[in-house]
Parts: C-alpha cells; structure tokens; sequence
C-alpha cells in the first residue's frame, strides 16, 4: 500500500489580488500559512508519516511544505525542489489582473489560457526582466522546457509526467508515503495521468489550496481510493472560489 | 576561491532555559528566529550567493537555515539534512540544567563534560524514550554511530570530518559557496579540522548562536581568511554569554 498526498501551496499574495501568478515568485499570505498549518494538523491526525516530500522553485510552495512538516514534526525528512514541480508559465498574463483580462479579452479566450489543455497564454520576450532565462533559479539548467516564455496544460503536463515517472514514484515504492507540495496547474498534470482524465476534461478540475489531497495505491500500484482531506462543506465552498476567479 | 559558511542556529529555548540539549529537537525562541534572520540579511548585504546548503535533523538548525535562506531569497537552493550535523549527544545531561549540574558535579567536571575531548557524560539507557535508537529520524539509519547514547566531542568529530571531506567539501568545490546551518560541537568539529586547532586548544572555542562564520579558500583550497559577520562588540558579548553558561 502506497500514500501520495498532494497539496497545492496556500493562498499567496497573488491569489489574493487575483493576478496571473505562473513562476513569479510571490509569498503566501497570512491566510496561506494558516491553511497551510491547518492541512499539517489534519495529516497529523489523519496518521500520514511522509518519508520524502517534494516541492517546486517557488517559496509559496517551498513555504507551504516547511509549515506542513513542522505540524507534523517531520522538518528532518528529506526535501528535493524542482523546477519541473513549478506553476504553469502564464506568459506575459503574469502580474495581470484576472477579471481585467476577462474585461479586455473575454470570458472564453481567457478560459482557454487558463484551462485549455493546448493553448498558450502570449510569450513572455526573452528580454524581459520576467524569463526565466535571466532568472538564477533557471539559468543553469540544461534540460529542456527549463527556461518557458509561456506553457499550455500540455506543456507543463510534458515536463510533469517523466518526473512523476523517474523520480516521485520511484521514491514512493521506497518509502510508502510521500508528499508533495506544488501548484494548480503541476497537480492538475499529476492528477490527470493518475486518474487518466482526458484533455477535455481536465479544465474542470479545480484544486483549492492548502487542502491536501490523498491518493491511495494497492501494492501493484492501482490507484483504489483519492480523497481530499477536509470535510465536503469547506471543499465545495474552496472549489467554487476557485472556479469564481474570472467572474464578475 | 570558495567561501563556506557556517552558522550556528539561533537561540533555541532549552539555550534560553540553560538545559543541555544535545539531540533533543527543542524549537527557537523569538530571540532565535530574530538572530536567523538577521543573520541571513547580513549575509545578502555581504554578497554572499549560496548555490547549496546542509543542516542537521533538528529543527532548531532546519528552521535557522529556512529563515536565512527566506531573507536571502533563496528558500530554491538544494538543502541536504543529516544526523552527521547534529549536535554532540549530551547522554543523560540531556534535559539538565546546566547551573545545577555544577552545583551537584563541580565546575571542574561540567566543563569537562560540555568541553573536553574524550570525556563522554554519562550514557542515556537504551530503554530511554529520549534515546535515537527509538526515534524514527535515526532507526533506519546504518551508519556507525547514527544512534549514540552519549558523544564525547570526539565521537562528533569522528562523524563530521569523514562527512565534510566525502560530502560537503565536495559540494563547496561544485558550487562555490556553500552554507552549513548546525550546532555549536558540530560546527567546533569542522573548525577544528579546518584550523587545525588541538584537542587541548578546541576547548576555549565559543560559537555564538546565529552569527555567520565565513571562511575563504584559495583555489588550492588552503584557507585564507576566517571572520565572523558582526561587529566586534555584538561578537565579544555573545561569546561571553556562551561561556558563561555554567556561571553562578
């Protein structure tokens, strides 16, 4: 029997304001830190005991975990960041308002940036401030998609997978459970090849944050059972939010 | 040229009780979390650019390294944990006070137990809860001397020197500055090798909690300078503050 626990960072500041995040590296609010202390103490209570957890480059993440495992008194397990756990590149939408955008572009064409599985927001220039290609965090790294001007689902569905498939199963099968702490968009990649969802309907799926979702796997490795770890009243209320960002 | 950094964590509450601690994982205190992240800000404003970091399996070096790193801006950095960094096993003095003690044992054999180099303090049973060989960050592990039930400085020694030459020395040779966030006879450990100071010498040797201890290799990697990053007063008035630990 295997435990995956996946958990998507808590509210940030961007959330907040409703701006397009993708890989600016923006903190969590007071709000974040306290969902993200909450899921640690619900874990704790649920009997999870992770031996490895994983998390991206970006601190809502890299935060999220740390307040996670020192809820669960587990600080001294081992941590691997990568790049390949990062949000999806927004493109040039990073740092816009999302209502804004809805307003100058329209409900629909904004949608597909968001949750279609093949369209790509505009290109961030290679230029800008913004690329990764400037940013140490990127620079170094030779393996390809490293440094994005902009990703669809498909895209980030690309860099996801051969790391679910190389590196967090295989630790998974060494050490029964593991948690992994990341983004919409990296989970909703993840989730889509645990679960098998199809392109089309993977735009329905919406994760809220800080609430941690845990997927049980049988010793030949079927998924038998995924469940988010909060009761159904805060969940439905969580996904619609979720869902709301782009209404007016 | 390479810099390594060492530093030990900010003021732990057993530090601010005067209990020894040894591997007991005791939180920081406000003070503690204040000296982390003072630190980390003196060490943005020095320039210093870590592309790697270790620290041990306590919380006290783990929270320590994550404040620093917070300021820095670079909670992305690749951090590796190990029992190896822990500080000295303090046996049975664990959870003692270090007054009195003194006043039950003599000033004399006290500092002989916190200081010396080959007089261990008396050995915690097997049977104790407190000892490693129960606890879940130490079980598993193999390695000679991962679940000790008293260290002399010795034996601290003996663990970290063959860890710095196989692990951190060659990560700092990779990497060029590298940032070790531990405890007071860990780190003594490694200053000890790398300045080659006697056992007789390494006893006078305070390390304050939450300083920055820079050292610079050559290319040859012979070291070239040592200093710590505060000014002398804060320096002069912290070291006595260790040393007076077991003052009436």
């Amino acid at each position: 029997m295997y435990k995956l626990v996946l958990i998507r960072h808590g509210q940030s500041t961007w959330n907040e304001a409703n701006l397009f995040t993708g890989w600016t590296d923006v903190d969590l609010t007071e709000r974040g830190v306290n969902e993200a202390k909450e899921a640690g103490k619900l874990l704790k209570e649920a009997g999870l005991n992770f031996k490895y957890a994983y998390t991206s480059l970006l601190k809502r993440a890299i935060k999220t975990l740390n307040y996670v495992l020192e809820e669960m008194d587990l600080m001294w397990i081992p941590v691997e960041k990568s790049w390949r756990l990062n949000e999806k590149h927004y493109g040039n939408l990073q740092g816009m308002n999302k209502k804004e955008m809805v307003e100058k572009f329209g409900a629909e064409q904004v949608l597909l940036w968001r949750r279609s599985y093949n369209v790509r927001p505009p290109e961030i220039p290679l230029n800008d401030p913004r690329h990764p290609a400037t940013d140490p965090r990127y620079i170094n790294l030779k393996e390809e998609g490293a440094q994005p001007g902009t990703e669809a689902l498909l895209d980030t569905v690309g860099r996801i997978v051969p790391y679910w498939k190389s590196d967090i199963k295989e630790k998974l099968k060494t050490h029964k459970e593991v948690l992994v702490a990341a983004h919409g968009n990296s989970l909703r990649g993840i989730i889509k090849h645990l679960k098998n969802i199809s392109d089309e309907d993977i735009i329905n799926l919406n994760i809220p944050t800080g609430i941690a979702y845990v997927f049980e796997f049988d010793n030949d490795f079927n998924l038998i059972k995924d469940e988010f770890l909060a009761d159904k009243e805060t969940l439905k209320k969580l996904m619609e939010e979720v869902a709301n960002q782009t209404k007016k």
